[in-house]
């Protein structure tokens, strides 16, 4: 199989297509060639794969690749949230253009290739005539907030109506926010969901924006790339019909979120964090879900995360394996 | 106030800046420019006011027009879903691209102006995990079946972020099927719900490709005009946040339609239609919301037509207003 994954210099991307190229198969045919599209280089051991060719640049630019007939399709690539909402023209641009370009690109290939699109759960939010539900569901009517969920949603009704026409067998798995992502903070507005627990077991004072009765839905990132790997592989009668579907979600409270820290890495790590409110990230988290249900996803056998506690070992654990102890980890007791 | 009407060189646009002549102004203010937009010319009488501006060709060629500065704006214009279904590029040309187009220009221009859009019925749908109700409301999980829905749909969520955003003050009128349609049919798949009284009315012999038993919501010309204007002139905070609206709706049975006619026009008109059911249409129709209820526009003052007795007899006053009496009701008995 000849696969792309776009965005797969990103964190999930990359996780993704290390996930791929250990398995080596997808609906047990073997993946021949992993083309990675985004605009940083992926790391070292992608690279390293000789499976692996990498397209760097913006996805406006790679009309050609795009139509170079693929087997498979993961679309992760975006702007995120928070700088859709600073650049309006960034995120018509990187978000919805890019995947059009994407999906008209598969389209003249003309041989209708399965496609998993990262949506979000930004595509749901209140409005006047439609509070949310304390879990939003699988049927619940999107209103999304900001630019990045009107732009995931339009996606994703695109997506179905390109697979009506067998232009694709496409379908939208709408991720949760994917926590403890490592590294540094980016620019989405989600980004202190994971900073509240990565920069404190890196010995980094923090703040939390919002307050501690927040609640969030969330997955780990093993839990995401499996989820996405498994929608990949669901058939068309699987999803029964809905193309569209919400990922299991670990619906978790902030104060809970800092409890678990302080189980796990002691009440010195927790200590690190410090509640101040930012009234522009708090105005966007509250037009956010509360909480998510997953039927759906239950039904092809997807669970969520066992417990905010076994999410921060996942992170410890992945920092230990990749030698992060001294950068990622420095905050720990010894 | 200088108003623009795209699609108003069509029948539901040209009726709608006939009403803006009339009336001479929105929401108080004077209307001192009404530029019609569209790829044919508008009727005589409109060209005749030295109020209209005419603009013809593709609305992809007047992105100039649309950064000019207007106050308000009706989007009518749009390919229509049997089209659309024929030719895919069309559509995303006509009614995703233009609508783009359309609200960057009046981004541009800087002055929020007052816009409301053209949608449709026919952004509901049924799909295996959400069978339709018998009718569909404001708050009706969206699932659009052909792409011309799809692309209302998208376009509806569009314009709910632009205005969120500040660059307009949209909201999304969705129209039910308009009958009776004067002149020819045209390639929507709706098209026979006017041709079963319009074509006999004038004499002609024509088929109805559906069962008697299919029932659908339906709107006159003059009560989708009136509904339109309101939808204009609401205040967003009367539109209660959501920004898409459906308009009301008569629901009505086939078979009740032809009873109507009958009731109106004698058995002899009734007798010109005749059932052959045509497996392509009847596809697309079984794909369509049965019925459609509207809440928010009862709240609006906005009611449906009388009965379909008063839709046909408002048909019947229109064409001798006319004077076609010879061409479109030659098959009434004299």
């Amino acid at each position: 199989m000849k696969i792309l994954v776009t965005g797969g210099g990103g964190f999930v991307g990359a996780r993704l297509a290390r996930e791929l190229l250990q398995r080596g198969q997808l609906m047990g045919r073997p993946i021949t060639e992993l083309a990675i599209a985004d605009q940083a280089p992926p790391p070292a051991d992608l690279l390293a794969d000789a499976r692996v060719k990498v397209h760097i640049g913006t996805l406006l630019a790679q009309a050609p690749l795009f139509a170079s007939g693929f087997d498979g399709v993961f679309h992760l690539a975006s702007a995120v949230s928070g700088e859709c909402e600073l650049d309006f023209e960034l995120g018509l641009r990187s978000n919805l253009d890019s995947t059009r370009l994407l999906l008209d690109g598969l389209r003249q290939a003309g041989n209708t290739p399965r496609l998993v699109f990262s949506s979000s759960v930004a595509v749901f939010g209140p409005d006047a005539s439609n509070p949310l539900p304390d879990r939003v569901g699988d049927l619940t009517l999107p209103s999304p907030q900001t630019s990045y969920g009107t732009h995931k949603l339009m996606c994703e009704y695109l997506i179905a109506d390109y697979t009506r026409k067998g232009y694709l067998d496409g379908r939208s798995a709408r991720l949760m926010t994917v926590c403890v992502r490592p590294g540094r903070p980016n620019g989405a507005a989600s980004s202190f969901f994971s900073g509240i627990i990565r920069e404190p077991l890196a010995g980094i004072e923090t703040t939390c924006p919002v307050d501690a009765d927040v609640t969030h839905p969330v997955a780990s990132p093993a839990s995401t790339v499996r989820c996405l790997i498994t929608v990949f592989e669901a058939s068309p009668e699987a999803l029964g019909g809905r193309l569209a579907i919400n990922l299991p979600a670990l619906n978790v409270r902030v104060g809970d979120m800092l409890q678990a820290l302080q189980d796990v890495a002691g009440p010195q790590v927790r200590q690190r964090v410090r509640f101040e409110r930012d009234a522009r990230i708090a105005a966007i988290v509250a037009g956010w879900a509360r909480g998510a249900s997953a039927e759906r996803a239950q039904a092809l056998g997807l669970r969520p995360d066992a417990s905010f506690h076994a999410i921060i070992e996942q992170y410890i654990a992945d920092m230990r394996a990749a030698g992060l102890q001294a950068s990622a980890l420095g905050g720990l007791p010894s």
